[in-house]
């Protein structure tokens, strides 16, 4: 369970974060470190120095340009949020997150992404609006800003503490996988590209203008992702698009 | 109850430690530091940036001689260990420790230390049997050595849940209404006057033959079911249906 679980750090611009991040993560037993677009050189003296032994996910780290290029082969994606945002989404405890991780990752392509913001800012609405679900880490109201290594310890940890829970037969484990699932979930890439292809029909059959967007694509998004669809319900769904499109073609020009 | 929690630090060497260790306290609401016989300055330019705003900490700290100072008026002792040592003591998991601690900060006079070592060499067998129990955060074997800040941002997290659950009268976060819901749920009726639009829309786009029915429909009722939409998500994708069967009224008849 713990090698389908990647870090995905979004911008960061201390490299002893980054060192901070591969010792928590290599404490926990996680392996798999994704950098996006980072604002600062992944291997430094400070990040070794906060790797304090686990460099190695230092230099095995994947770098991307984009959050889409890191979660792309990833069939759960969860980002770390500090408040609930304009348009409020799928709101996870770390403990809720890990009970659902057993379950998750059984599924044969099963790959979780766990996604951080930068340090100053956090996620943007939009990279929060990719994920199928947000994760908050209870704090004081008052000085609620997790340092980066601090955040991923403990998800890492309640990661740890849920694989553990399964190994041991215990409660932690009871987390079936999804009763109703008779086919492998879509990869985000898969839902990404279903997007795109929404967005062109809706266009086509004039429900959406690009230019006064409204929240229609997000809450179409929060819909979806909410719902989990498998690969077969995706290409039905996909079906549906072409079709609509086919019909919308037919379709008198207004001008 | 957090009140009643403080954290003790032996012989820490590094400043930035200290102040790592100030910000996952204040960030998890616990507010007692305790130094004993530290091997650094506490206020340094490195401890006041790692804490990021919760330099009070560092300045309110009490700086001991020997932990029997600092823990000398606390009625439960509890050391970070990373092992068993030579003469077995009460072993605890963090979650084994958040939940006992409600009970214990129940007398009037309570208050809990949680004791953390040097970064070296940990706590000696000495100052480890001057505990009530242990505390052992589960790590990978091969690579057991958290950072300082590190623990207790995991212990002080698992406090701080402990203080939720009991605050909540129930296990941490079972919020009642689905969370990311910001309208209410539609009706089991909206959704089957749903069902319907769609079989029409799907009929008019020919996508799908009634007399060739497969399983479309009961695999399309699946996915939205499950998703639990919202009334205005309804109203969102009836919209769709609504202007789908406009695109394709213009489509040319077949016959």
């Amino acid at each position: 369970m713990l090698e389908r679980i990647r870090i995905v750090l979004i911008g960061t611009s201390h490299p002893g974060n980054i060192g901070g991040v591969a010792r928590a993560m290599h404490n926990m037993g996680l392996t798999d470190l994704a950098l996006v677009a980072p604002r600062c050189e992944a291997i430094t003296q400070d990040s070794i120095s906060r790797a304090s032994g686990a460099d190695h996910l230092l230099h095995n780290a994947q770098v991307f340009a984009t959050i889409e290029d890191a979660v792309g082969d990833c069939t759960l994606a969860v980002g770390a949020s500090a408040r609930s945002r304009t348009l409020p989404w799928p709101m996870l405890t770390p403990r809720e997150l890990a009970d659902r991780l057993p379950g998750e990752c059984q599924s044969p392509n099963a790959r979780v992404a766990l996604v951080f913001g930068r340090e100053d800012s956090g996620l943007t609405n939009e990279e929060l609006q990719r994920c199928h679900a947000h994760v908050n880490i209870p704090t004081n109201a008052d000085f609620s800003s997790l340092n980066l290594a601090a955040a991923v310890q403990v998800l890492a940890y309640e990661c740890r503490m849920a694989w553990m829970g399964q190994h041991a037969n215990e409660p932690a484990a009871q987390a079936a996988p999804r009763p109703d699932a008779d086919d492998a979930l879509a990869s985000h890439a898969d839902l990404e590209r279903y997007f795109e292809h929404l967005e062109r029909a809706l266009v086509a059959i004039e429900f959406h203008d690009p230019d006064k967007p409204r929240q229609l694509m997000a809450r179409l998004r929060r819909l979806y992702l909410r719902a989990r669809p498998e690969q077969m319900e995706m290409n039905i769904l996909r079906g549906i698009l072409s079709a609509t499109e086919k019909a919308a073609q037919h379709k008198q020009p207004r001008e």
